[in-house]
């Protein structure tokens, strides 16, 4: 039986939330996220890749990266189609997606690890040595934030989502970088209006509380 | 007709480069790197988001984003298989290739754009405005490239390639990605016997030189 290991509250599982959401699948899911903010020692045991989310499949195999997962997902439950519907579609969909994800979740996390107080010596993820927080990134964090903001913004003054016509991955990710960024009171800048309105839309469906 | 537009040193557009020698493909390409080790403005001009290699279709999409683009050619040239081979295969190449890229290809990328004068205020790809270098990431990235080797070391200890028994993008992106290191005198630490062994073998194909 398939499984997912989760840390309900993180953002790169929230991603396979809202995946799982779309698609109306219900995957078991098992929380190895612990009160001290920290994944817990048998997860880290049995996977020392030591991130979340995880799929293990039947097999054993344990499938990591959210959306390797997603992907993985994908091609079994191909409706609605949330990776692209042809060839050309699929490679816009997984250029936005990779973009949401290095100009939008890497700042949101470069942002959060090096300023919250919980996450001091866990300054980059999935690391079992002590990596020190570095204040002078919190604000290349923020400009990075703001950048990835300016670049999307522009973006979704001619589509409607962030890869198109279609909402698609893309979406999911850039969605949970805002709100990601909005743990450390980062907000979308004002001036940006198109991606103001694509965020209270992808906010209001129902997969976003996932 | 489609075209690329390239950067030949730079190490994204080689992961395109060694994917399309694997293939045996020949796609029209243009240069657009600068002797000033910038992109041409005529590039920038037309692709604001100014990153290489990207690919433009026939009809003006233009598709960025080196493994976007190669998994985009891999729908029309599926021999060999670069991406896997069945939906599991399939998951656990695009998990490694994602680790290559982000543990590997973006800690050289941090270690490159902070420590060579050519790039000062480059801190960051893709930007227009000047993003300063900080000194204090040089150590930081040599950091994480050790320990992407030591994790991938780990997994070349019980697989011929990154991904399993097969050669992958997966590989692609992290022979780049230490090619990338060695631009900054990073090498692969010599315990890493797995990872030097993986190392000569995939250097040694003819892709290697593309």
């Amino acid at each position: 039986m398939m499984k997912i290991y989760d840390w309900h509250i993180a953002p790169n599982p929230r991603r396979l939330h809202i995946y799982l959401a779309e698609k109306e699948l219900k995957i078991p899911l098992e929380e190895v996220g612990g009160e001290d903010l920290k994944l817990k020692p048998e997860f880290i045991a049995k996977y020392p890749h030591a991130m979340v989310p995880m799929l293990e499949l039947d097999d054993g195999t344990c499938i990591g990266e959210a959306m390797a997962i997603c992907r993985y997902l994908e091609g079994f439950h191909s409706d609605p189609p949330l990776f692209g519907v042809d060839a050309k579609d699929r490679a816009v969909v997984d250029m936005w997606e990779k973009r949401a994800n290095e100009e939008g979740m890497l700042s949101a996390s470069e942002l959060f690890r090096n300023s919250s107080p919980e996450f001091a010596d866990r300054g980059l993820p999935g690391s079992a040595e002590p990596i020190p927080q570095l204040s002078v990134l919190i604000d290349r964090a923020k400009a990075r934030l703001t950048r990835f903001c300016h670049k999307f913004d522009e973006q979704l003054a001619t589509n409607a989502f962030v890869a198109g016509r279609r909402y698609s991955v893309a979406d999911i990710t850039a969605l949970c970088a805002v709100d990601f960024g909005k743990w450390c009171d980062f907000e979308i800048p004002e001036q940006c209006t198109n991606m103001h309105r694509w965020y209270e839309e992808v906010s209001s469906r129902p997969s976003a509380q996932a």
